[in-house]
Parts: C-alpha cells; structure tokens; sequence
C-alpha cells in the first residue's frame, strides 16, 4: 500500500492511498489507523507532501563499500550513525535551496528511508522488521565543505531544505533488494541496489534500538550509493536550475528542483 | 521567572510558575503564553519534569579552551555542531542508565542549555538573545568508547537519559557570565564560568540559524567546560549509585542519580 499525505484543494493536509494516478483522501494517520474515504481524486489536483513529519532523523554514513572506497574511507566496523535536524525536511516538488553560508559543495544522496512504525527498543535483528510502517526516498543533501570543515557532519546535513522526502511511504516493500538512483537532468549519477548495503536494515534497527528507544515517526536514512557529486571527475555538484530525482524501486521517484536559498 | 514543568498530585502534566519553595499551576504553555492560577501549591508536592520536550536538541562541542585542551583536541574555528536524539532528554531525579552496550566510559558533562522562543533563522549577533525563552541546565551525558569508535558522536550521546534537563527555565538570566558546575556525590569536578565560552551564545545563534531554521523549543546545549570524568587520573566515569549535580548560577541544581541500564 502507498500512503501518501497531501494538501487537498481548500488547503488541508490529509493522508491518502495512492490507487495509480489517483488517491483515496483517508482519516487519521499512518502511525495511528486509516479510515480511507469512498472517493479518490487525481493526484494531479493534489499537492503531495513529505509523507511523514519525523520525531527524529537518523541517518548511515558509510554504508555502501564502493561509497566508501570513492571517499578515500576504510570500511566502517559497526554503523555511523549520524543525525538531522528535522527542519530539514521537504516534499516532493519543493525547491532544495543552496545556502548562502555554504553554496560551493552541496551534494545529493540517493537514499532509501524507513519510517519505524512502532516503539522500538532492543529489538532483535529477527523481529526488527516488524516495527517498520514504511519505506519512502530520500535525498541526503550535504554541504561537503561544512562536513569537511566541522569534523561532525550535523551543520553540513541539516540546512533547511536538506532532506526531500518522499513522494509518498510504501508499505510492502522488500527493502533487502530494491535498485537506488540518482538522476540530475535525465543523466544518471548513483545506480546501485540495497542488497549492497554493510549493514542490513535488520541488523541497523537491531544495532541503533540497543538502549536507544526508536519512536514511531522516527525517520531512517539507510546510506548512500557510490557516485556522489564529490567523487565525479570533475566533482557535480548542485546548482540552481538542477532538476534531481532520486527513484527507489518499488516506491517511486522524488524530483526536487534546485535553487538559490537565503 | 522561572518557569517549571511537572506532573501534579493527580497525575496531569502542567507548567507552572516557581516562587521559593512553592510553584504556581499556569494554563498554556512558555511558548504560547502562560496565565498562572491564583493558588501556588508546595513543589514537594509535584513531580518536576524537565522543562521542555525539546523538536530537535543541537549541542556545542568543544566550546570551553581548557575542555578543548584536557581531550587533547585543537582550538575549533568555528562552533561544532552536533546532535542528541530528542529521546534521550529526562528530568530532575530521574536516573541516567547506564546502557548494557556502553557501560564502560559514561560520562558526564554539565552544561547551559539554552531554549529558543521565537522561530529564528538568518538571526543577526545582535538580535540573538530576543529569540531566546529561557535558560536551563543540562548533562549532556556521553559514552566516550561509542564517541571515539564511531568518529560521529551521536549514537553516544543518544541513549535513553542521556539528556537530563532542568530543574526549570529561568528566563531573566543574563548566560554571559555564570558559574557552571557539576558534582558527583558531592565532590565537585567541574567548576568553570560561561564567561569562558569560545564561541558566545549569541554568536552561536546566529551562527547556527544562517540558513537552518531554529524552531521554538529547540534546545542548545552550549559545550561543556574542563573536568569531564575522561579526564581525570584516573578516569572517573558513572556507576550506578553515583548522584550527579549540575549547577548553574541562577537558575539551580540538576540532580540525577545514576543506576544500571537494559
């Protein structure tokens, strides 16, 4: 099932099933029940929104061996967990803005997400899959040099606009083997599958829930592909103007154009 | 005034205005506005809360010289950024557990937290303090094996109690110029001045809001001054059946006792 959450027509922000190119508007939300309604309008009519406001935003650095490699890393022994604000948080469609602090090396991250559906806290590896609600796309926008500079990635990951999520939660997905990719006007950068994770999801929510209570809404972005803007010869990294799509098999494509930020 | 939060005799979570050892029940809350009641009730009879459920808690590191230099680290250029997961936060008397997968080096670190009031973003040096509720104190409690093996320090400082905050929010504190300190069963080992704060608060503000939004309720955690437990010979890490005291001058003591985690 595709849960998507919209604003409708006269301006209210609901929750939906997406039924193709259309979507049935439903009562409630995805963490509590959904009551969906008899009839379901055209997504066009629509305007889809991040499909989850989370509590927290975890995130993997360094979870694919070739992104690893392209950055010059050794392989992580255990996770890297890292965090971002949640105010970074944007829909599909919404403008990624380059700060003015920071425009030289904004990088995109073709991610898949999970949103943790119920309260999880050591959780074994076996039973870690049950406390998903979801899975959704996400871009990992990241100021290069900020990172860089800081030591500690927060700064550089966090400028509002930094985290497109989207374009809605897709409830049955198989998230061991799903292809990942990042597009920049139709050419394609990051090409990849999660089925070349170092850590599987299972063995993540396991991992992060060991004294560390998961609240549902809670966000997680998975790691990045190689074939980042940083490690391309020459490096490609977003400008205004840029159009970038990030698609996960099974889910769908989030497109966020770019633009000059304040 | 200071500003409390807590749980009354009949279980119900409210603010309340403190005066001496009585505290006053007040409708609404510190962000909307306050209207206090006409009858203050004895705090022995209430359960304090900390005193913000904070929407995203960022967190300085290594903004005091001497601290800097006890961990063997250069001066920073520019503040450090990094986060605490918002599950971590507890309140006044409530334990700091120990985690079963990181018992060896909790530490502990006694700090200003600071309380945004007011949405603030692109914020001027000048105009920092406007946007600022309110003043706290807070233990921004650290495993020191997961900070060093993980290089990101998030998952070290986001286990669960690993943010006591409170005992409450004074909001007429002048941040520039208070003793911090922190004891441990009544022996003092950290004992420092905000006044020494590399970076000042209201730098950091501004700073920080340069293209990332500071919703109201964020909290701030200014970096915490020399004497942390790593860096006593020997090592004075927590135990369970220590009891923690972080003072700030004028706004009070923040008691944690400290008991063995899951």
């Amino acid at each position: 099932m595709k849960i998507a959450r919209f604003r409708d027509r006269l301006g209210k922000i609901k929750y939906g099933i997406v039924e193709g190119d259309r979507i049935r508007p439903a009562k409630g939300d995805p963490l509590s029940g959904l009551t969906p309604a008899r009839s379901p309008v055209a997504i066009s009519t629509v305007k889809l929104l991040a499909p989850i406001e989370p509590v927290n935003i975890l995130a993997l650095g360094q979870n694919y061996k070739a992104h690893v490699e392209e950055g010059g890393d050794k392989l992580p022994r255990a996770p890297i967990l890292f965090m971002k604000a949640t105010t970074a948080v944007i829909g599909p469609g919404e403008p990624i803005r380059i700060p003015k602090v920071a425009p030289a090396e904004v990088d995109y991250e073709a991610e898949l997400a999970v949103i943790i559906g119920r309260r999880a806290r050591n959780v074994q590896e076996s039973e870690a899959l049950n406390y998903v609600l979801g899975y959704t796309c996400a871009n990992d926008v990241s100021a290069r040099d900020c990172q860089r500079g800081d030591g500690q990635w927060i700064r550089g990951k966090s400028f509002d606009t930094f985290c497109p999520l989207g374009p809605w939660i897709e409830t049955e997905l198989d998230p061991m083997n799903c292809r990942v990719q990042c597009r920049i006007g139709g050419r394609t950068y990051q090409d990849s599958s999660t089925a070349l994770m170092i850590f599987k999801i299972p063995y993540v929510i396991s991992y992060l829930s060991a004294g560390m209570t998961l609240l549902p809404g809670t966000v997680l972005l998975t790691g990045t592909p190689s074939g980042v803007g940083f490690a391309q010869k020459p490096p490609r990294f977003l400008r205004p103007g840029d159009t970038v799509e990030v698609e996960v098999e099974g889910i769908g494509v989030l497109r966020n154009p770019v633009a000059a930020g304040e």
